[in-house]
C-alpha cells in the first residue's frame, strides 16, 4: 500500500464544495472516483483545507492510499484521464510516507482573494472574481488589515457553523494590493476558521468603499462579535493557492 | 442621432461568433438585443474584427447609431444591464462623429494566443488557453516567428473561407514569450487574413514542440501554400485584444 500526495487544482463553481455530500457533486467524490475508475480500490481522499461551495484551489493538497502498483507520473496522467469531464485536475503526484496526512501535517495555507471592481460586470471571470461595481481603496483597505496581524480571538470573523474548538488563530500573513482592475487580499495562517477569509473580505471591502475608516478592522476583531463585522463576501473570488508542510513530513 | 463607440469584452466560448447568425446566438445579436430594450430601436450594432465562434475579447470596438438621448455613462450600464445574462460586457462608452466607424477607421488589430503546455489539463481556465498538454519552447517560437514580420503573401495562413480581396498582409509585431505554465503569443497588424493568427499559432506550435526547425516558419511563409503550413489553433486560445485608430478619426 502506497500513500499518495496529490496537489489539486479546480474550479469550485459546479461543485457543494471539497467535501462529499448528498445534495451534489463535490470535488472529493469526482477524485475518489477517479481512484476507483483507475485502481478499482474503494479509496477515502483527504484533503488540506475543506472548501465550501464555490470556492477555488490552485494549490490544494490531499493524500490518497492505492494498492494497485504505478508511478507518480502515471497516477497523475490516469487520475486526470477519469476526472473528465469535471473542471479537478492533479497537478502533480508524489510517494510520501504512511506518517504524512494532507490535513495534520499541514503547517500553513494561503490564499487569494480577488475583487473586480470595475462598473462593467465580469465577462470571461464570471464566478471566478467578485464583482463589486464600485471601486475599492486597495491602499486603505491593506493598511487595515494589518491590525489583524498576529494571534487574536478571531470570533467576529468566524461562521456561526464553524465547527473548531476554539477561535484563537494566528495571521502571519496579509496584504491588499490592486492588480489592474482587480484588487487582491493575499492572506497566511498556520489554519483558518470557518468562512474567516470571506468574512474579513466583507470587512475590508466596507473599508475599501470608504463606508468606514481604516480602524474599523481593528474595532471588530477586539469586539470578539460576528454581528460587529461586515457581510461574508461571496465563495466566487476565493482561491486556495498553497499548502505548506515542514520538510521532515513530506 | 448620436453615433457611440463602444468598448466590449467577451467569453466567446457560447457564441457562434461575433457576427448574427442562423444556427445560434452571437455577440452582435445579444448586443443589438440590449440596444433594443433599452432605446426600442433596431439597430445594427458594426465592430471592428469579426471573431470566429469560441474566440475571446479583451478589447472589441463597436459602433451603433442611437436616437435617444442619453449619457456616455448611463449608456453603458443600461446595455449592460440588458446584456444579463451573457458573457458580454460594455466597458466604456464614447460619443463619436458620423465619420467614425469601428471597422473601417480602424488602423491597428492586436491578438493574444494562450496556451496552457503543462500536462494537466486546465480547469479554471477550461475554454480559455489551447492544451497541448506537450512543452513548447516558446524561444524557438519566438525566433521563428520573426521571418514573418514585415510585408507578405499571407496565403499559407489563409483559411479557405477567406473573403479578403489580398492576401498580402503587414504584420508590425509578433512575440512569443513564457508566462508561467503558458505561452502567450501577442500579434499586431493593421489587418488580418481570415484564420491567420490560429493558422501562424498552428504553424509556431509545431516549431515549440521540436517537430520542425526554427526556419519551418519562413519556410511555411514563402511557400505560399496553405497544405504547407501546420493545423489551425483551437478558438479557445484567442483573444481580440486592442483595436487602435488614429487619433483624428476618434
Amino acid at each position: 500500500m502506497q500513500r499518495w500526495k496529490l496537489l489539486i487544482e479546480y474550479d469550485g463553481t459546479p461543485f457543494v464544495g471539497w467535501q462529499r455530500q448528498d445534495n451534489g457533486p463535490s470535488v472529493q467524490a469526482a477524485l475518489e472516483r477517479a481512484v476507483k475508475a483507475f485502481a478499482q480500490e474503494e479509496r477515502l481522499v483527504q484533503c488540506a483545507g475543506r472548501t465550501d461551495a464555490g470556492v477555488h484551489a490552485l494549490g490544494q493538497v490531499a493524500h490518497v492510499d492505492i494498492e494497485k502498483p504505478v508511478s507518480a507520473l502515471k497516477l497523475r496522467d490516469a487520475l486526470n484521464h477519469h476526472l473528465k469531464p469535471d473542471p479537478v485536475a492533479v497537478l502533480t503526484v508524489e510517494a510520501v510516507s504512511q506518517d504524512f496526512h494532507a490535513r495534520f501535517s499541514a503547517t500553513g495555507r494561503a490564499y487569494l482573494y480577488r475583487v473586480l471592481d470595475r462598473r462593467a460586470p465580469p465577462t470571461l471571470e464570471r464566478g471566478k472574481v467578485w464583482h463589486t461595481g464600485i471601486r475599492l481603496d486597495a491602499e486603505a483597505m491593506h493598511a487595515a488589515a494589518q491590525a489583524l496581524l498576529g494571534r487574536h480571538d478571531f470570533s467576529s470573523f468566524r461562521a456561526a457553523e464553524c465547527q473548531a474548538d476554539s477561535p484563537i488563530r494566528t495571521l502571519d500573513r496579509v496584504a491588499v494590493a490592486r492588480v489592474g482592475e482587480e484588487v487582491h487580499l493575499t492572506i497566511g495562517a498556520r489554519s483558518f476558521l470557518h468562512h474567516q477569509v470571506r468574512n474579513i473580505m466583507g470587512t475590508l471591502a466596507m473599508i475599501g468603499r470608504g463606508k468606514r475608516p481604516i480602524g474599523f478592522a481593528g474595532e471588530v476583531l477586539a469586539a470578539r462579535d460576528r454581528t460587529k463585522a461586515g457581510p461574508t463576501a461571496p465563495p466566487d473570488g476565493l482561491y486556495l493557492t498553497q499548502i505548506t508542510y515542514d520538510e521532515a513530513e513530506c
